[in-house]
């Protein structure tokens, strides 16, 4: 491990910005896209030296950030996620708003992307230029990909989006790295839910502070139905906050019904989370956790990238899971080795 | 940080045990009780020479453990616990076996135990010598309490106990360790569930192998009403596995009904996931989950207690919770102090 500063440059935001990137920060701050563009692709490039830039970049614009609606989206394929957020992008634009839609897409390391990765999903959208669509990184950790989207969230803030919609799909780990990174978290579902509710098989549902049934114009009966059994269902779940009553709203999407009403309960939860304090809290929470988060992993990549450490690894490992080693005695022995100066 | 010999002692089972462990460890492997009390004492203590010296004690005894049903139970304050175990470990010990009975108390940190703090709480059972009730430690954070009672699991079996039944209290993430530790985990609940069904709320009843109503006599139309309540939420949540349906059944611990067909039904569960392999893959899982988690917390530990970072971090957390610094930059600032050298 090498030696540094105890307290390296950088810290209360005196960042040391290169003449590119104080241009950068400009641009950004003049709400020109080309600037924003190259900030987000700075951020998402895993070279080190990129890596210490983003960073300055980042605090240098930390004080213009956090005034937009941070609004994470989520349902399984089919569900008509990018119908929706096009029509909602669309709603919104042609009221006054700037909007930024980013994805967390936990396939996209191993596909290359199967959310926004193509921007014609969104054609209007994405031609409009008061709206901002950036495909998900298409490699990397699901940490690695929903950490870059929080710091592509806080550009396009300084950026002036005034609305920032993070979409993921609702399969795997990902819904709960969206939630902890937006204000509120809308979950999108068929009208023929039936029996089989999606979400609350797989712990998504706690996670929704607004429940959205698409498509609800195709069958109109189902959808009560639905909308019914996902009022009981929620009846059984511990609410998001004591203040908010989960709501099951129907909505149709390709025929822009229902968004009138979709945007008003969007604005009702801020409300009522800024009057109580909870949004404040919610972000400074998140703020530390996100903080934590990095800490944590870049500790687990150091252990494991340790030469002792990788060299044990794989016969204690062995060990451990047919029984030889004690879980408690292999830790200490890891632990020990990743003690050892390494080079 | 000091440095360490890569390898240490201990490592692939040569502890070095004195001759006072030395007899410990034939003590516990004889079934003596006293040795089993002095074993687990050393495992509890949080000396750094008693737990280098547990770990030898450990390994030693690593050979003959394994060999238990590891049986996690659970439910809310008021549901019957402590009568159910007294009236299951009475059964099994007539029946032949040896039950260890150990406890996770989420509370005990604070309240210095408040489950099987009181042996006369189990007073038949305790006082039968086919029957071992270890209290929660009284001190430590959850994941020391539940990581000494990992260890002192395996002790119980090395010492020829073939039921350890490990309980905890239903609130809070108390339940997720024991989950994690035993082979079957069992939630009790009562027949007024009512429409407030304990444990689903918590996100516990996905971790249930097997549900049990008990009290059931005390209003048998209630028991009923509650179990097809409770089959019909489960049949909202995934399985814990494909080839087992979470079955509910109805118990009256103090009269002693529905003990046998519990006993069948965990026999039952042992015997699926015996034949198809799961039970053999989750204990492999569980060791090494277990070993990764002791790296982790270890890890954190001595990040936090790093002089740089912790002169550091009150500030940085303040500035992060403000605003005023990015998470990312925080944690980079933090991560280069812990690599400077401390003393």
């Amino acid at each position: 491990m090498s030696q540094q500063e105890a307290v390296p440059a950088g810290f209360d935001g005196q960042s040391v910005l290169g003449e590119e990137d104080r241009a950068l920060v400009e641009g950004v701050l003049a709400h020109a896209l080309r600037p924003l563009a190259k900030a987000i692709t700075l951020i998402e490039s895993s070279r080190p030296d990129h890596q210490r830039r983003a960073e300055a970049v980042l605090q240098a614009l930390l004080p213009h950030t956090g005034r937009a609606l941070r609004l994470g989206i989520s349902g399984v394929p089919g569900v008509g996620k990018s119908t929706f957020i096009e029509a909602l992008g669309l709603y919104l634009v042609e009221r006054g708003h700037r909007v930024a839609v980013l994805a967390v897409d936990p396939s996209s390391s191993v596909s290359g992307g199967s959310i926004l990765g193509d921007k014609t999903r969104m054609e209007r959208l994405s031609r409009d230029p008061r709206a901002f669509i950036r495909p998900s990184p298409s490699a990397g950790s699901l940490g690695g990909v929903a950490e870059k989207t929080r710091e592509t969230m806080l550009v396009c803030e300084a950026a002036g989006f005034d609305v920032v919609i993070v979409e993921t799909v609702g399969v795997g780990q990902s819904e709960t790295a969206v939630a902890n990174m937006t204000d509120m978290f809308v979950l999108l579902q068929l009208p023929n839910a039936g029996d089989d509710l999606q979400g609350i098989k797989k712990g998504i549902m706690e996670l929704a502070d607004l429940i959205v049934i698409n498509k609800a114009d195709a069958d109109p009966a189902a959808a009560m139905r639905a909308k019914a059994q996902l009022e009981t269902a929620l009846h059984m779940l511990r609410p998001p906050h004591p203040d908010w009553r989960v709501p099951v709203l129907l909505v149709s999407a390709l025929k822009g019904e229902g968004l009138d009403r979709f945007w008003e309960t969007v604005l009702a939860f801020r409300d009522t989370m800024q009057k109580n304090g909870a949004l404040a809290e919610k972000r400074r929470h998140q703020a530390l956790a996100w903080m934590w988060e990095r800490i944590d992993a870049e500790l687990k990549r150091r252990f494991r990238q340790h030469p002792a450490v990788r060299t044990m690894l794989p016969a204690i490992e062995r060990d451990v899971e047919s029984g030889r080693l004690a879980p408690v005695v292999a830790a200490r022995c890891l632990l020990d080795a990743s003690q050892t100066i390494s080079q």
